[in-house]
């Protein structure tokens, strides 16, 4: 079963990260970018029984940091996941 | 206009990242995590007549290392922002 994982600072967290790539569009000529929020995506094979719980229990302890970072997980079809 | 893009290391790039998160799954006693891939998620608000060639201009010149990653453009609906 293919699983993305999707981190991302909660809103209002500094996001230095995303303010460098944003001064860099424009810098580089791309008008019209208001915003840039820079997160991770983590691209899970697990097997098919996984119950969500053991998914949000990963999440919590080892992909995001709850007190700055949001997580949203999405089960991906076959199609999605190629 | 609300759009996400998804750049993740090319099928064969090996992913240090995404291996240390495996083994640090399996540590955790996780059981059945058949693979681990790391990637980024950059989430852009840009004017709503901004062109898809100047968004994959971007992905190209800035946001992405076409040698080893490929990236993937969605729009997002207003709901999906959220």
């Amino acid at each position: 079963m293919k699983v993305r994982i999707l981190v991302r600072l909660k809103p209002g967290v500094l996001d230095p990260q995303g303010r460098a790539v944003h001064h860099a569009l424009e810098g580089m000529g791309f008008a019209g970018v208001e915003d840039v929020r820079v997160g991770r995506m983590i691209d899970l094979d697990v097997a098919d029984g996984t119950s969500d719980e053991a998914l949000d229990d990963m999440c919590r302890k080892l992909l995001a940091n709850m007190v700055i970072e949001n997580y949203e997980i999405q089960k991906l079809s076959e199609t999605e996941a190629a």
